[in-house]
């Protein structure tokens, strides 16, 4: 594994794509890799990407990538579907892009899917993402379909994160969630060809007017990314907060966030996983569901008294 | 909270109600009253709803509920809505149920956002499921809005899982996730009046033939929510998986499926909150990840050294 994490750190692309296969597994090796590369990280800039299905994420994400590589800049991007399995757009999506840009070594795309549970995969995206920056990519795109509370813990790992909305109906500011429009740093108003555009912009200006001021106010930008029109403002607005982050000082805000958030999940991760074999060692769970099931006891008694017996 | 407990046995609205908040603010005090009512439990009939928003759902569970009451059944419904937080039309659909029922206590209707994690929001669902059970609700509804994970996992909670389907577009047999179509009990065609809907049926069909021969098969139910028709079909289609389940003694092992998850889940969430107690007492936290930030360490060799020294 020391032997991956080498690799990744020298560029090279196989070794990534095992790492990021060694996270959707869950498969306890890569803390082996994980460890190697930290100190080799925090020099990419993250980006996160969310919005409701069919907003055209995947399109502005695409000319992006492609004005990015025009400036020479290396990309990595993570398209996460935590949400519907309903909506079967996102992998589709990816097939085709990764054919658009399967000849350019400077781009890595890799979709993750759900394995487990919801907070596996925000785990896993996060852990991910670490690993693409070991591999010393300049921008990696966290893109996430939907805007469920999981895209939203995905999205806020990010350094910069955009919020794509659309003129559509249902789309509205109104009907956002409290805890959704905190974590743009950037709002995209896409597919601004359609009526409601206005609206939708001037909705958004006085929810801005109204809101606390802080030390950066989102901007709010008009694209159409199936013209590709746009983007340039977007990849402005994108500059913008990052010169913001890295002048206030906040970008080391941000990091010392991600170190305490990564710090948590891992002594979670290993509490759980020595605290479950300590009461499976000891335990025969078998017998205690029984007498749960004879009525003789409830589940949360036991557990008392299992974790009491075999933990602590 | 013994008294809440107790009050709820004898049927006290107003105490479910509290217990129910206890659980969505994860107060620990909800334990008490959890043990006290789990021996009371175990005799309603769990149905789980779910499918994509703007199946048609809400309607579908009123007509059931107002059939119910009409045999002289008991309901709890649990509106359970942890998806997109652009989706608004949950919480008002239920404020106008609640309107509804609101002279008829024999009806209990509550809904359930999303605080803190997701994981969080389906073990509250299935504490205050357990709670209405407490409550001697002949029926329970766990309803939910879309079709990921966490309602995946809502859902199978229940002893009979429906999942509604439309003929809509993006909607289609093919686009639906492995893993979400093994969860239906009873598949619901609603909006049966629109085209595609014969299509969509044919393809429930010639999927359940290609699938494994289980000791059950899902049958296909069309239903026009809107204007009542295909509800007692819908019905009788429960109350055949409800004898199903009974009869082949496969309501036993769904008992026992939920008594170990309940154990395993109340086995976590106490070994977290000792652990964690464990290690802030002793450790000095912040002196850790600036230690990280400095990087003379990294979270995942961090953790472990605190694990190790604090809780094992």
């Amino acid at each position: 594994m020391q032997d991956i994490a080498a690799k990744i750190l020298e560029g090279d692309r196989r070794a990534l794509a095992r790492a990021i296969t060694l996270v959707e597994d869950e498969d306890p090796a890569r803390y082996d890799i994980l460890k190697k590369i930290y100190r080799h990280t925090n020099h990419s800039h993250i980006i996160g990407f969310t919005g409701s299905p069919g907003s055209g994420k995947s399109t502005l994400v695409d000319s992006l990538i492609t004005l990015a590589r025009n400036e020479g800049l290396s990309v990595g991007v993570l398209a996460v579907d935590p949400s519907s399995p309903f909506s079967g757009g996102a992998l589709l999506g990816d097939r085709i892009r990764m054919q658009e840009h399967t000849l350019d070594d400077k781009v890595f795309i890799r979709s993750m899917g759900t394995r487990g549970t919801l907070g596996g995969l925000s785990k896993a995206t996060r852990e991910a993402a670490k690993i693409m920056e070991g591999f010393k990519k300049d921008i990696i795109i966290l893109e996430t379909v939907g805007v469920g509370q999981s895209e939203v813990d995905i999205a806020k790992y990010a350094d910069t994160t955009l919020l794509v909305l659309t003129p559509a109906s249902g789309d509205s500011v109104q009907t956002i969630k409290a805890g959704v429009m905190e974590i743009a740093d950037v709002f995209v108003v896409n597919k601004a060809d359609l009526p409601g555009t206005e609206k939708t912009c001037l909705e958004l200006e006085s929810m801005l007017e109204l809101g606390e001021e802080g030390p950066w106010r989102p901007p709010v930008v008009k694209t159409m990314g199936d013209r590709g029109e746009g983007i340039d403002l977007l990849q402005q607005a994108i500059y913008s907060h990052k010169k913001h982050l890295y002048e206030t000082g906040r970008i080391r805000e941000i990091r010392r966030e991600r170190i305490q958030r990564e710090l948590e999940e891992q002594l979670e991760y290993l509490i759980y996983l020595r605290s479950w074999e300590a009461i499976n060692n000891n335990t025969d769970l078998d017998k205690e569901i029984k007498s749960i099931e004879k009525e003789e006891c409830d589940p949360y008694t036991t557990a008392q008294k299992l974790v009491e017996k075999y933990v602590f």
